[in-house]
C-alpha cells in the first residue's frame, strides 16, 4: 500500500491469487471509518487489518527489503501474527542477497569475526550468519510451518513491482494446500 | 542479543523484570542443540524462541530503531506473534522521533504531500502519518491489547543500553496486570 499505483498492483495480486484457487483478503476490502484524529485513523486501519488476518488461513508475505536492510515491519508483524495462528506461511523477496550479505553491505563490508565466533560491525553489533533470507525468526517461522521463501533478482526499478516470486509462492502454496479432488 | 555485552544487558533486564514480580523468559534459557549447518542452527534457535514465546503471557518489545528507520524485524515478528496469542503487549523505544519524522529524515526531508492526501518520498513511496511510534500494525496491535509504547530520548551511545524506558514498561505492566492481593 506504499506504492503510487498500490491499487493497481493489489488488483493484479488479487487476480493472480484467485487464478490459483485462493480467496484473497486485502487492504481496501473494508472501509475505514471516519475518525477525529490521524492517530485514531491508524488504529482503525490496524483493527481492519487484524480482522482480515483473523479471517485468513494462509499468508504470503512480501519480504523485499524496504527502506533499509530488512522487510517492512508492518508485513513482518503480520507474518508473526499468522505464524502464531498456526497458518501456513510463505514469503517472497525480490532481493537475492541473503541477510548476512545485506547487513555486511550496510557496514560497507567492515565486518570482523570475533573470538566468540560471531561477526560484528564497527558498532560492535553482531550479524546473524545462518544462510537465511531474513532474521532467523522469519525464516524459521516460515520453515516450521511447511512454507518457503521464494527469492528472485529483479531490475532495480522493478523491486516492488515484479510479481514473479509472488506467483512462485502461489504455485507452491496451491500444490501443498489445494490438492485436487480425485474423481471416483 | 546483538550487543557485545548482550549477556550482561540480558541479566540486568531479567533482574529488573523479577523485581517487578514477573518471571522472565529469554534467549539463553534453553541450550541450542548441535547442528550440521548454520541454517539448521538458525532454525533451532527460532524453534527455541517460539517455544519460549508460547510459554509467556506478556511481551515487552524493544522497538528502538535498529540498522535503519524501524525496529529489529526479529523483535517485530515476536510482537506480532504475541499479539495473535492475545497477550498484553508493551514496547519501548529509545528514540523519541515518531515514525513519520524518522522516514522523512531518511528521505532528507524531501517529502511531498500529494493530491491523494498522502505524503510521498522522491521514490513515490507513501509515508504513514498517524502520529505513531512505528508502522500502524505495531502501534495498533499494542494499543488494542491495552498496552503502551514508552519512548525516551537517550544519549546516542546509550541507544541500546539505557533501560529506563524498559523499566517504565515493567512499572506499567505490573500496575495493569499484577494487582496486589487484598488482605481480608
Amino acid at each position: 500500500m506504499f506504492l503510487p499505483n498500490a491499487r493497481e498492483v493489489l488488483d493484479r495480486k488479487i487476480a493472480m491469487a484467485r487464478s490459483y484457487g485462493f480467496t484473497p483478503v486485502s487492504p481496501g476490502d473494508l472501509t475505514v471509518p471516519e475518525t477525529e484524529t490521524r492517530h485514531l485513523r491508524g488504529l482503525a486501519i490496524s483493527a481492519i487489518n487484524e480482522s482480515l488476518m483473523t479471517s485468513a488461513d494462509l499468508i504470503i508475505a512480501n519480504l523485499t527489503p524496504f527502506r533499509g536492510v530488512s522487510a517492512d515491519v508492518g508485513t513482518v508483524f503480520e507474518l508473526g501474527f499468522m505464524c502464531a495462528r498456526g497458518c501456513p506461511a510463505f514469503a517472497f523477496s525480490n532481493s537475492s542477497e541473503n541477510h548476512f550479505e545485506r547487513v555486511s553491505d550496510l557496514y560497507g563490508g567492515n565486518v570482523q569475526l570475533g573470538p566468540d565466533g560471531r561477526h560484528r560491525g564497527p558498532d560492535g553489533m553482531a550479524l546473524e550468519n545462518f544462510d537465511m533470507t531474513e532474521n532467523l525468526m522469519l525464516d524459521g517461522g516460515i520453515a516450521v510451518r511447511n512454507g518457503a521463501i521464494m527469492t528472485r533478482r529483479v531490475a532495480p526499478g522493478q523491486l516492488f513491482l515484479d510479481l514473479t516470486a509472488f506467483e512462485d509462492c502461489l504455485k507452491l502454496a496451491a500444490e501443498k494446500l489445494l490438492k485436487p479432488a480425485i474423481r471416483a
